[in-house]
């Protein structure tokens, strides 16, 4: 039973994860008996976002843990606790969250950072030689950790913009349907384009469950 | 192509609708092609809960309607702008948010009120012979507004005291597995317990997907 790690950056696409990603990555690990724990930064998230007008809340602060608990239904591990080499994977959904809270190349983009938490899992888990895969706009935080010294394979579906600033640090994109996957089979990298391209849930839970049943094909 | 209002009542399993519920629902619809409206009402929560903390947060105040659009992605009607015999269906997904923002039956039993465009949009549906599907905790609401009238059969999966509370409210239980469902030909209305009784959010996807299956085969 492969123990995979689901890395969360709040609740809503335009703040935190993307929840429909989330959601669908739970259901296709759990579909395979894949025993999954969700973790997210206990940091305060850069924004909050008003889904409903459109436009950022002003005077609102929330906590990116206290938020991706709600995806969790309450059973989450702060980051920092975790360890990205006790698990046979990790997992990155999308949603804005990925590059606001868990690194800043939403606002930065080829001058990103990233949270050191977010960094130490993913350098833990790439060092052990376990798998690791990113949804969405996640590939960004992969480029950003591994891009200079690893060249990652990776794909955000076909934004030429976004594409080029994940080369821009060192990764090598490769456009993608929006419901297949990018297999980078040497650093044991998956990625797929849900939301980026997707514009239906069942798309979304389509290519995830790809990227799913490859994970935990590689995780052997 | 069915027309369907899924009606939302926050974002989060303890203080809005539980999200694996709603998403599951989202993904089933579109994978039958339905095209769907997501709504809530416009009014403050009840209450605001840390989920990683597992307890009531104290000075949060949350708007159901925005919260909701989280799950929504911002694709959101007010509920008082929608008719329930504008659709073929109406689905009610679970979470404690259906029990504390559509009415109160957390709080208050058989005692409890209901939200008055919950109310409207389920009379209007009835009224015009649609189909009305209820997951989870979601029952409660349909007990409190047509228990006495049209003593519907419902189910909350097989817990005795929430059982009773929906047939003091005039509707008849019937005990149903997990993943099953409860079908009230005569009201046409369908009911599944989801996290009511599951434990894996697979169960859950199940569940509404048999639900679902049978609300679009009812609106024919």
């Amino acid at each position: 039973m492969a123990k995979v790690l689901v890395v969360l950056s709040g609740c809503g696409v335009s703040d935190g994860t993307e929840i429909h990603e989330a959601v669908s990555t739970l259901i296709h690990l759990d579909r395979h008996e894949a025993q999954y724990t969700m973790s997210a930064p206990d940091r305060p998230q850069t924004r909050v976002y008003d889904h409903a007008k459109g436009e950022v809340a002003s005077k609102a602060n929330r906590n990116v843990l206290t938020e991706s608990a709600r995806i969790a239904r309450g059973e989450i591990m702060p980051l920092h606790q975790a360890n990205g080499a006790d698990f046979d994977a990790v997992i990155f959904p999308g949603g804005f969250g990925a590059a606001l809270n868990l690194c800043t190349f939403a606002s930065d983009g080829a001058n990103c950072s990233v949270d050191e938490d977010v960094r130490r899992v993913i350098l833990e888990a790439r060092q052990a030689g376990k798998v690791i895969a990113f949804i969405c706009i996640a590939p960004a935080i992969a480029a950003a950790v591994l891009g200079n010294d690893y060249h990652p394979k990776l794909t955000i579906g076909n934004d030429k913009n976004t594409a080029a600033g994940l080369e821009a640090l060192g990764a090598v994109h490769v456009d993608t349907p929006t419901t297949a996957i990018c297999v980078d089979e040497e650093n044991r990298i998956v990625s797929t384009p849900a939301y980026m391209c997707a514009t239906r849930p069942s798309e979304v839970y389509e290519g995830i469950g790809t990227l799913v049943d490859k994970v935990l094909a590689m995780c052997g």
